[in-house]
């Protein structure tokens, strides 16, 4: 039985491979992409989120979502991502629209109908799902499990204590991490482990393929960013190891740690404090990815983004 | 044209008077109660609301809210309210249920189809407004006021800083004084000038009708908390402040003023920061009501409950 | 015996007449002024401080002290008290010089040569009681009383929450008001109760001498600051209800509450949350004053100062 | 000439070594230790160090500090040092008693009396710097430099984010942090690169001296704690490097970023949060130790405790 997963996100470069990943994947059935604000504004998301599906050739619906966060002013990343989201590769003009559905009443459908069945996958901020915590709490023992893109073992990226996806909205990540549902979690720590080189990033094109060109061209935009911030030879491959995750598990190590959202405002703002060493008596841990085997994970994608034309 | 409310509450003995003042008064269409926890927990708010619903022999619809805070953990007022959240006096067992539809959703939809016309009254914690404001930030802009019991310019009553409604969810009370929608707020500084004495209560059960008896035996419940506490000989008549500024607005005093909610954990968690002296830059301000016609706004409720039987 | 008292003090027009009060009382002896950087900074402080002692012909030692809070910028109230500090009238240039100890020594060394023989009357940031807290911490149940002028029960004056006094230094406030000294508290809830009306301030004019001139000169300069922001017809008169409770007790009512200092920043940065309703369990009170015969304090005040040439 | 410095600590075991290295140093001219509280209370970090002195028969002055943070309350660590603060070896009874002057005085006298001469290096919590910072804020352009062992780049051990030091008192730290005075950091980050393995113990031990079993037994029992929660098979060796690196600057590798310590309460209270990717616009930056040469390191401590008896 193929899993089935919510891809809750804001694309985003990662987020669009991400979402390739997962269409190409037999292993997973795909819901629905929910959109909420994040890299840029929904609307431009949502649009993103349009014109991959476009691009891909796939049917699954979109849900938009949250334009805010739940308590902050809203951030973006456009010296990341570029004005629209995902400058860099020409992009065609979606037909088909959205749904009409709120993001976050879907999921709360979504769960009620398929409990325990159900894996959210945010690779953007944790709006939609925090909203939908607190809509319906019900659905928090529901959900098999949280595999989320944020956060942070060491430094952050977007603040010195913070990555980014979790200072767009920390209350909304806190509502996650303190919920009873099980949260996996990659953080700069695991994805930074992960950076698309100039020779990874030509086995994308070497496929000779419409998508693998796409994909190429991405990430040869987000080097740029990381070339500037970090020095390296090319952009960390950050959303994707969510989908790849429940693909292939055995890429990634893990250590299970309490982690802790800080929501009050200072130098600390939206940062995920994790327990690595265990200092603290017994008490919910999520499952941190702490090393990833990149050639691996990149073999993976190589693979699996071959099957798109 | 009668003023279109909802009256979002977690009734609770005043917030049960409001409700009776609401539906007695024709200047007011209520549209629904919503309810929330508060109180109590949300199962017995909306128990109640049908209590309520069936001892005064009215048809408005009640959708259920949230069952929990933004972010904090639960607060319950059963030393003030009893176990039940309406203590005192008999109640009959209600036939009708709440709608199918939730209390957020309810709002969204009911202020996308009356822009500019619809008042909201908040009486408990602010969850389900902040909720909608999230869920759909375009209502903002169309919600016509919002007039809230809540807060206080001076000290507190469940903290020395904080009132028991904003206590409950500060991060929602955040989002309500923080976002465009205009707020009329009745706090404690002018709650408190409103004690349901002995007289005032005897004019209740003097109307001779089951609903007179009714209201006084909710306040001689209420009083006790307020006698022990405060060492007055009738409990402070909040919640129906809200309604009875929409029918009879010159009974009361206001002085605009910023409101900034800290939803910093602390001792000052919760506080609503009421710029009196006007310290601060032009910011927005909201109606604060500072000065309430204790005996006018007693005569108001004590004329229409006598319209019930 | 006469009771021994340290003013730490900002001068400033009320802590003239504060150190005014003192001197010309027999019931207090001033072992010194201490000085603390506050409506002005440090340096001016302490030059207003001989040129009080210069004009009124007095001999009290004088140690300055702190320059600078213990971790937040330094506020300063130039828009209340003057470039200097001490505008309005024509002042003498001071001759003597300030002691070379500094001012926390002076606090520390005298509680331990005169243990619980000192009340200690701060009128400007606590910083310098603060510092000798913490570097002696032996000291503190040395010290007979603290009594201070800061803070309020309700409103505040600086910003919508908090006191001038309080802000300046939240931390060195928090140490105080958590330390096991007993502390008594005049704050904007009763020092608005005694405005130096202009007939208050002709009082001292027809004293007919130089330093009621003087008194009279600084409360005309006053005036003006609380006109704009009040409307009222006269200044506070803040700081000298420290001395007049320790001279003339009957003039002031207390009630004993718990007192927090909000140490987070945010918008109650710096205020004195006061369990006025005693909602906290048994915790440390302190003793603050909740009216003033204001009358009574005004002619105190005008016989004390008659006292002067 | 030699670099004057001054060793404000808490021995502790690791503070044992730093204060070996540093009598041993011709290098360094040691003009005091001052102790504070930190490991264990004031009382016995001061007895300590006056066993310490005893022990290595030397003559150096002692001056005692603070007992207490700034404001909260005070941590210990006796699961890791032992009651006595410096539990393991048989110690001599001192005989030297310490200076009659305050630590916090002495730096600030210190500070004003060789002015850009002085090196401070706090391997303790930072209350006595930064209440000399506070009473002579004048100090602080003179203090050549600070190097002190506390906080971490990455992960902390006395909470999920916080170092021992730095969370004993949050507030002093930032005010060092913050302040004009340059900064060297040695974290957790690089202490946890110098594991006192049974290799290196032994070679302690094979000096064949009284101190080198000293030292043996002193790191013999620290790594008690060390295997607990790290699983090492030996201590980390924090202070020592503070020292050693004024003494062989060669032996580590630094990166100069921008360092706030975080000061609300909450879960990352006491972090360092460190600027590693350099996010921030350009602000003070503190030089913070990233690599050491371990086995030169150990190599350093051998050959120098070797010149004691």
């Amino acid at each position: 039985m193929r899993q089935k997963v919510i891809l809750d996100c804001d694309p985003g470069h990662d987020d669009a491979i991400n979402i390739m990943l997962a269409c190409a994947s037999p292993e997973l059935e795909l819901m629905a992409v929910t959109t909420t604000y994040g890299n840029v504004s929904l609307e431009r998301t949502t649009y993103n989120a349009r014109v991959i599906r476009e691009m891909i050739g796939h049917d699954f619906p979109i849900c938009a979502g949250a334009e805010l966060p739940l308590m902050r002013n809203r951030l973006s990343a456009e010296s990341c991502h570029g004005a629209s989201g995902l400058d860099g590769p020409d992009l065609p003009k979606p037909v088909r629209d959205v749904e009409p559905m709120h993001a976050v009443n879907f999921i709360i459908e979504s769960v009620f109908r398929y409990p325990h069945q159900i894996k959210i996958l945010p690779t953007g901020p944790l709006t939609n799902l925090a909203l939908a915590m607190r809509l319906e709490p019900k659905i928090i023992p529901l959900i098999q499990e949280v595999v989320l893109m944020g956060g942070s073992v060491d430094v952050g990226n977007w603040s010195p204590a913070a990555e980014y996806n979790i200072l767009c909205d920390p209350h909304a990540a806190r509502v996650v991490f303190e919920s009873a549902a099980p949260v996996t979690m990659f953080g700069l720590n695991i994805t930074h482990q992960a950076i698309a080189s100039p020779a990874r990033v030509d086995a994308f094109r070497k496929l000779g393929t419409r998508n693998g060109e796409f994909a190429a061209v991405l990430l040869e935009f987000f080097r740029e960013h990381h070339e500037q911030r970090y020095g390296w030879d090319g952009g960390a491959l950050h959303d994707p190891m969510t989908a790849a995750y429940l693909i292939k598990p055995e890429l990634f190590e893990f250590r299970d740690m309490h982690v802790a959202v800080e929501t009050q405002e200072g130098s600390s703002y939206g940062r995920t404090n994790c327990d690595y060493w265990r200092v603290l008596e017994a008490q919910k841990r999520s499952k941190v990815g702490v090393k990833v085997d990149a050639d691996g994970f990149f073999a993976l994608l190589t693979e699996r983004i071959a099957r798109f034309p």
